[in-house]
């Protein structure tokens, strides 16, 4: 069985630790030092985020590595893709149990599907760790802006429609019917096993959009957030929120999926009314669908029509870890 | 009970954000949106280095949280020492059991050991995550060196002196005496539970050293590390280490614990012969003893001679994960 630093060899092997060179940002020293040497452009910001996913908590233990690694990737992308940045470089930390039975096929895998996603967004893997523990994945993922240009979740202004991205609901549905045993189409599965981070979306709608955050926690909880950064309120209508073929397909159908399931990876974001002309623009360009499902007003808190027009109350919804 | 939310907000409120304004780096956006916004200088090179660490792997699942904060930031700040680079910013993602009893008491004390090496320090905590699952604590360290000037494990050159800073060993006497339930004096287990990252001393060396490396998996380990980045090799006799007193008055002393058993974040470094000099007035000021241990050749490999004047085989020793 290799050792800790083999399968450190088998990582860096297989992931690109460089990234891009665009915004002349630089790896000057990659994984295998006691730290990693970058430099940053003097007209950039650095965008820094970072989430760990831990087995059977965001992830079942049992699932495929490569999309375990997908996901750990992907969910910190989205992060820097709802500040508008663009993802330019990453650290890994991987727990790996000392019963794993085949540490470096499972490596392998592992890193196949991180490399998939470092390359489609050609980021590099500058630095990480591997040890033993329970299984759980840290990343640490950096990118940039250039100064003064982030989107944040303050900035939405009374007026201002609210929109998102993308369909809702697929990956909690996909969650559901697994966790019911009942049958789960593709479709939807691959949503929650590979969401598909919006980054291209991010820094295309960043010049354009009064505040942004990315629908991780569910659209209602997450709203929330951004109206609270924003010290505004919002009436939204969940008949109007975007959701896909497949999941209305679904005989089971409960319309909290979109409303309040989380693990969208959409962007739910606020625009002035006479900037919602380049909407269509940049949703034809990006090929994301872009869904207007409210306003923003004065006040504080969200009110909220469910599909038959009733008020409900989402203080209570959204994913709770404690 | 206080949910997700109500826990980051204890972490915030205890542990600040801002960091220090040295190097005229700056945090435009701390905690709390998708991600942060910092600026670099344009003189200077980012640093960056990430460190996890598990329960009854790394500490004891029910110690002190303020210890098992303060390791956790300690070893990263260890990393950039190694570098020679002054930490900046730091993100915290911790994992802590749904069953934790009163995570809110937990987080408060953790909150209180992690800040007490932030403010030691001067960074800024700008980020984290915070989730159920087992206990894990991965903490992500961003420094900054002037442009070019960073310290690395290459650069050794035939004929350099090797040294280690303070004393060795401490640290894995004090855990082999607690495996074997025997006493531990309080100075050893001081070492296991709040090692002192060598920060400054790092930063003094910079100009003056030419290669470096923290010593986390044991000297021989990490030294035979340093050897390989540089392409050279070394002779080391191990009764030149430096162990402290409190370390040989040990009953069970044993010589391979200053040797092989890390957990030390000493720096081991070499220095070329007409640099040595400047080594007595960096120790004066940063009251770090530094202690010649052997010199660097051509060739590869570690030949170590044990106290007895016999050579060891250190290829087999040192932390191993796997």
């Amino acid at each position: 069985m290799p050792d800790e630093f083999g399968l450190i060899q088998r990582l860096c092997q297989t992931i690109p630790s460089h990234g891009s060179h665009h915004n002349n940002a630089t790896v000057d020293l990659g994984p295998g030092d006691d730290a990693a040497l970058l430099s940053v452009p003097a007209d950039q910001q650095l965008v820094v985020c970072t989430d760990t996913l831990n087995a059977d908590i965001h992830f079942f233990a049992d699932a495929n590595p490569a999309d375990i690694a997908y996901k750990a990737l992907a969910v910190n992308l989205s992060d820097l893709a709802a500040m508008g940045a663009t993802p330019q470089w990453v650290t890994l930390n991987l727990s790996l149990p000392a019963t794993t039975v085949k540490p470096s096929d499972w490596v392998d895998q592992f890193a196949k599907g991180f490399s998939e996603l470092v390359l489609q967004h050609q980021v590099g893997l500058i630095g990480g760790d591997l040890c033993t523990g329970p299984l759980t994945i840290t990343v640490t993922a950096i990118g940039l802006v250039p100064k003064g240009s982030a989107v944040q979740r303050q900035g939405a202004l009374p007026g201002d429609a609210i929109y998102v991205s993308g369909a809702l609901g697929a990956a909690s549905a996909a969650l559901q019917l697994i966790k019911n045993k009942q049958a789960v189409a593709n479709e939807l599965l691959q949503h929650l096993l590979r969401p598909m981070p919006r980054v291209e979306l991010g820094q295309a709608l960043r010049p354009v959009v009064s505040s942004m955050i990315d629908i991780s926690d569910g659209l209602l909880a997450d709203l929330n957030h951004l109206l609270k950064a924003s010290a505004v309120s919002a009436t939204i209508n969940t008949a109007l929120l975007p959701v896909s073929q497949a999941l209305l397909a679904e005989p089971n159908y409960d319309w909290l999926w979109p409303a309040t399931g989380g693990d969208d990876y959409e962007l739910c974001f606020t625009v002035h009314q006479q900037n919602r002309h380049f909407l269509d623009d940049i949703s034809a360009k990006t090929s994301v669908p872009l869904t207007c499902i409210g306003e923003i007003s004065h006040g504080a808190g969200l009110t909220c029509l469910d599909p038959q027009g009733q008020l409900i109350k989402p203080e209570t919804m959204g994913w709770k870890h404690f």
